[in-house]
């Protein structure tokens, strides 16, 4: 791992012998990259191209990207976007998960169970507003109380005068607030799946590595009003795809970066928050590899959970070791002494670092009990990791709606807002099927793991176990509890507080107990998180000062656009070419005998003679992207389709702290392999003629 | 899991209503359990009928148990007992431990590169001498060197008189010390082994599991002046089996139970000593099986590094679900009450209960520092968990003999005295073949996992990585050490410190900086495991005191004798019958589609028809066991060989701490199932013959 040594020599090089800039930075859509488009590649991003890609982006709330790509609201993603819906409308009878999907009739597209799409449709500076309600000398956890209420009260005031999905966006580490306007769709049907073999052919073994030869996609199709979306905006195709050494663009929207972290946040993620969540990763991919081994619908029912645990635990791998090496440590560090020391007659770098490190000592004590009862997101389906399955995360949210539609919109926790109901909605209410036994096999290893980790004499540890071992109170818990009923459910979030407390349900009686130590430390969270977002402004606005240069925020999943180059790169002295063809899948699938995770779906076997294995199928470019970028589109000066982001290469991993161009790659399924496999291994031809006129 | 309930339910019910007791203990063969054999089973253990036993009995020091099963030297144990020669005798070109074996004639019997076999000849008290040479007023860390010196003088003085290898073993926590003499074999030769995919069929999955199909035998002969061995004791094969219910005997080599530790033992064992092994081994499994995945031939280099963690997490897992069950501390609880109560005119046991907890939270101090730089095991190939691989191993052990063999014997660390000095020898210059890749792969997770345990700052972390990222030193370190070279080794062995300094070897020079500190960690650590074995010592007088009745000592990988019967069982309402058959094997196959880990060999989907299905394959039965066990004759009444043990349910693995009867099971392959294989799907009739007449 010689790769931040060779970034800080790179960028040293290219800026300063070629004045030109990296390709680096995932750019707001209302603070492009004008001048390095125009200086490095002569390129006018106008507002009518800029408006036109941005409207034609599509974000899954799932966990992804999109794009349009037809008039007749055709939505392209990946597979792996997809996944969490084809598993949701998958049975042991039906696996569309497994074996791929086509509606070969409007008739026969699917509607998913709660998938929800949003279109960005504009982007407002909302910070003077925000920091306006927050006093300067509030404490922080008042002022985090402050700062909700204000971002709440816009959120809400938008909705109500546009009807539009509106999220305050929280940028630089809390530099500036921006309100996200988006169109949200939730009559989403499936239109098309390849087999999960060759849309993530090569498995886990493959994920993260290039060469690659995935067909990563996966087609929905809009509706509104029971009828197609019809869309202006939506990219045209390009049956010539990308070449080598173009300058394309990604517009998606990456889910978390840290490069603005100072060096002792920087040293928390690596000698505190990885190796944490790497051990529960692996325990868990442990746990869940061995149950889906034993049992044919085992493997089916924690497919996407599975996928969800080795893919992350690939990522984190990768940057943990990104983190332990010492250069990317050596360059923080000469960039936090470069602006100390151009700010050294003042205190205020200073004391604003000093806040900042006061802020990881108390992360530091507060994390084990945040990760174990709060748990990273606040959707509804995600539960902490103490009790994680779909069961309590559902019981958590049942009890705490009647508590939090009680008060007062601003005073609520986020979730819980007015502007957040109808998506809040859509996902407490989902019709998913969730298995008894993957849920007691999941919440037994999470009591196990709590037990482990707090101690047997914890109090909170007792009174949770209640007199019995993780798995036998696993299963009374899961095999007690009614909220896995949709009508139990609506009952329940109908009826309020005196429902939810007659309802005497095992699984909200154990969110109940757990509850107030819950709140307690989401509240010291957020207050930690408001002390940050204060440090972190100010610190931004004097590395703005020193460097006099706009740089990108940190990644939010929100909508960014990259730019960069279809590219090879020199990997331990060996040449990797930028594309790969479907000669070089069959040859892989050769070399393992066809042995999962490297066997072909028997069509693919048996259309081989049918393609044309000179076709490109997937390329390698220097984008600036991260999870969350996934089914992201790569379009060119045009605007045309040219392929879809589906991963990045391990030395990619190192992006979530610091662009590198040298070896780091963004990979992408090609627009002419997608075609090529459309038409001539399934046969869709109505589909490929679709994307490639651009309506049905 | 109700198991430990049931277990104080059942002992209460079998020993108070029938005045029987239960088929517990893991008996010494020089204090046989003939009083309950007589009692329950009106059979008579004649020192004839275990002399004979004991010396057909065999030990596979790579850790496993064996057996003589005819006149010529031939030996059956477990495929995954061998499966450590088959891999150092496989190559890329001849994968055995993939594909079976078979030498059609006895030249064709391969050397195994550095297996070593015991045969136990004899077991003396040696208890007395030993305390004597330690004095009641030494500190515990001085008792530790007197103790370790008598013993040296012990077994150098029993070697010496009688040419046998000769052990001192600690029994009853030290309650005893025995010495065991063995014959020694070191030219063994490889004669049978069948595919992994049959002999480990159902892989992970189904290991401890049961029902089970796996035909897990593998024979080797042992050699003697270049001539098969001439054995006098050695197993009859009964071609009838055992039948439901009948007595039978289980002669074999438990490793370790934990029966006779104190509340504060275990409880140290469910809240810190297992919970660090089985995120360390969590996070391996993960490790190879992503490298394995990646290429066939990786696959085949880490197979048996694979194997040995999968079987340990897989059992870890199922120790620590028996100690994260109340009823197993109320259990013991309850002993330790009855034990002071009955002794509370006296401070005693009180005392010795006080010494124990204190030894246990010195272990909490240590035992991170003791897993990182000492490690559990004194073989020469076993690093510890901060250097965990064989290059590591070798270089620590080349540069510690110099400094020990300068030493008087007694003085020495045990695994360097003169009466391990064979065996010693045999592993430090093994010809098995080290692969560079694997072993960067190993030691650079293992240099991450220090830097994660210890943190960055830590001084001893700053001088081991040198400025680099793990997976820089690791390839460095690697890459440059030449101990993988016998001829280098042999070299320095000879040459002596002088030869070890000047070689200014990488490796060793690592081993070198980091040996003050494990050294450190190791004495302290032997004095804990002193002050324990005084404490314990103590307390088991007492315990025979109260009860007067004799218990066997927990396991020690010594000889044992368990008895017990063919029995199915009930699992969560569902009745497990005790045997399977081959029928069962082709339909828990066709279940899976014959997709791994449930794939068969060629051969057998070939061979079907040739096989009578309804032969009985393996069977459930209530002996005593634990892991070491693996590859233990099964013999009846008349010492006949009826099965081999390979496995135990995963109730079983509740054994480590208290017998159970109701659900735990021991699993044997059927000796009839073994023939049936042997002649009509393998056709080595000469082979089958052997077995069934008793010589060639």
């Amino acid at each position: 791992m010689t790769i931040a040594r060779t970034i800080a020599f790179f960028l040293l090089f290219n800026a300063a012998l070629l004045g030109l800039r990296a390709d680096e930075g995932m750019w707001l859509f209302s603070a492009p990259p004008c001048e390095q488009l125009k200086a490095k590649y002569d390129f006018d991003a106008t507002d009518a191209w800029l408006d036109h890609l941005m409207k034609a982006s599509v974000r899954f709330n799932s966990g992804g990207s999109g794009s349009f790509v037809s008039a007749d609201g055709l939505v392209i993603t990946n597979h792996h976007v997809g996944s969490d819906d084809l598993q949701k409308l998958s049975s042991a009878e039906h696996n569309y998960l497994r074996d791929g999907f086509h509606a070969a009739t409007p008739e026969a597209e699917i509607k998913c169970v709660d998938l929800e799409l949003n279109v960005l449709q504009s982007i407002e500076d909302v910070t003077v507003r925000v920091n306006a309600a927050v006093g300067a000398d509030l404490a922080p956890e008042k002022a985090a109380e402050a700062r909700r209420a204000a971002i709440a009260a816009i959120e809400k005031e938008s909705l109500q005068k546009t009807g539009l999905r509106s999220d305050v966006v929280t940028l630089f580490q809390g530099g500036a607030y921006h309100l996200y306007r988006y169109k949200r769709y939730t009559d989403i049907r499936l239109v098309f799946a390849p087999e999960a073999q060759i849309a993530f052919f090569g498995g886990d073994a493959d994920n993260f590595e290039y060469p690659r030869y995935n067909l990563d996609v996966c087609l929905f199709r809009v509706y509104e009003n029971g009828q197609p979306l019809k869309v202006d905006h939506y990219l045209r195709w390009s049956a010539r795809g990308a070449a080598e050494g173009e300058l394309t663009f990604v517009s998606g929207h990456p889910g978390r970066t840290d490069r603005q972290l100072t060096l002792e946040e920087l040293r928390f993620l690596r000698d505190v928050q990885y190796p944490y969540t790497l051990a529960r990763l692996k325990r868990l991919e442990v746990l869940l590899g061995n149950w889906s081994a034993r049992d044919r619908e085992n493997a089916r029912r924690a497919r996407d959970d599975y996928f969800y645990i080795q893919n992350s635990r690939k990522a984190f791998d990768g940057e943990l070791a990104a983190l332990q090496t010492p250069a990317l440590f050596e360059a923080k560090q000469e960039d936090q002494s470069s602006l100390r020391e151009w700010n050294q007659c003042h205190l205020g770098v200073e004391n604003a670092l000093g806040r900042v490190e006061r802020t990881v000592e108390e992360q530091k004590e507060l994390i084990l009990r945040q990760r174990l009862l709060d748990g990273r997101r606040h959707e509804v389906l995600f539960a902490p990791d103490a009790f994680w399955c779909d069961s309590f995360a559902l019981a958590r949210t049942l009890l705490r709606t009647a508590v939090e539609r009680a008060k007062p919109d601003g005073e609520r926790l986020e979730e819980y807002s007015d502007a957040a109901r109808e998506s809040f909605e859509l996902e407490l209410f989902t019709e998913k099927p969730i298995h008894t036994d993957l849920e007691t096999l999941k919440l037994a290893d999470s009591l196990g793991f709590l037990m482990e980790q707090l101690g047997v004499q914890d109090p909170l540890v007792v009174q949770v176990l209640a007199g019995k071992s993780p798995r036998e109170r696993a299963h009374e818990l899961i095999s007690g509890t009614k909220v896995r009923d949709v009508a139990f459910r609506k009952a329940l979030y109908v009826g309020g507080a005196a429902a939810v407390d007659s309802a005497k349900d095992p699984m909200i009686e154990l969110a109940r107990l757990v509850d107030p130590a819950a709140r307690e430390v989401r509240k010291r969270w957020e207050a930690i998180g408001e002390a940050k977002q204060q440090a972190h402004a100010y610190l931004e606005r004097k590395r703005f000062a020193q460097s006099g240069t706009a740089i990108a925020p940190d990644a939010t999943f929100t909508l960014r656009l990259s730019y960069g180059v279809v590219k090879g790169y020199t990997e331990a002295g060996k040449a990797i070419p930028a594309f790969t063809d479907y000669a070089g899948l069959y040859a892989r699938a050769a070399a393992h005998d066809g042995r999962e995770p490297f066997d072909l779906p028997a069509r693919w076997v048996a259309k081989r003679g049918a393609l044309d294995l000179s076709v490109p199928f997937n390329f390698a470019s220097t984008h600036d992207i991260i999870g969350g970028n996934s089914g992201s589109p790569v379009v060119n000066r045009a605007g045309e389709f040219v392929g879809i982001i589906f991963d990045g290469n391990l030395q990619g991993l190192i992006l979530d702290f610091a662009y590198e161009e040298v070896e780091s790659r963004a990979i992408s399924v090609d627009s002419r392999g997608i075609l090529e496999a459309l038409r001539n291994v399934y046969g869709v031809d109505a589909l490929a003629d679709e994307l490639q006129r651009g309506h049905r």
